[in-house]
């Protein structure tokens, strides 16, 4: 699945401000990406939550800073600075902020929906 | 490039301790991943040198901790907390860590020699 079409630049900076509310408590910006990878810094408010869900792609997602409690395909754990996840393909995940803090979402395709684009799948 | 015999843990923690060194100043621990994606945390320490090298992985990079004078394809930039930068498939990149710090290295297939197996390319 390539497309020339989408690439970020080769270099970005994530101040706050540059961030776009996407949810109650939660404001995205999108980091380094193409059509086959896409890095995505989230930040969340206490007690924000990141609803169950699941898509195709395959994601992976780590803890910058704060608290998460997690759950993905059945399984629910509390991360914190350092703490990562993983999701395979389709299986269901979500999030609640217990202390506000950063995520960062990875996902492979990248999320063309984020760039306004149709998934294709 | 589907691959389901390799999978990390749905969760994961990533003490420095658990890094194994991997050249002079640099230690790595392998977060999320599956045959498609990688998500890697390096420590370096001040001085180390990740040398300019490519591969035909998509790579993006977060700066968690630290500051690194990073190249890529012809481009120098300095990065600190919240710097990313972004390597298309081919593209030489490396970095100088100017202060100790900590890279989250992002790849598209993932690199399966870190796990000892075959690339495949």
């Amino acid at each position: 699945m390539s497309n020339t079409l989408v690439r970020s630049d080769l270099f970005m900076h994530s101040p706050r401000q540059d961030a776009e509310k996407v949810a109650p408590g939660i404001h995205r910006k999108l980091l380094g990406y193409d059509s086959d990878l896409m890095l995505v810094k989230v930040w969340f408010d206490k007690g924000a939550v990141g609803e169950v869900h699941a898509h195709p792609h395959t994601q992976t997602a780590y803890v910058v800073e704060g608290k998460f409690e997690v759950y993905v395909d059945g399984r629910t754990e509390v991360l914190e600075a350092g703490g990562c996840f993983f999701v395979p393909s389709g299986a269901e995940h979500g999030a609640v902020c217990l202390e506000e803090g950063i995520l960062l979402d990875i996902f492979t395709p990248a999320r063309m929906d984020f760039l306004g684009q149709d998934e294709g799948w």
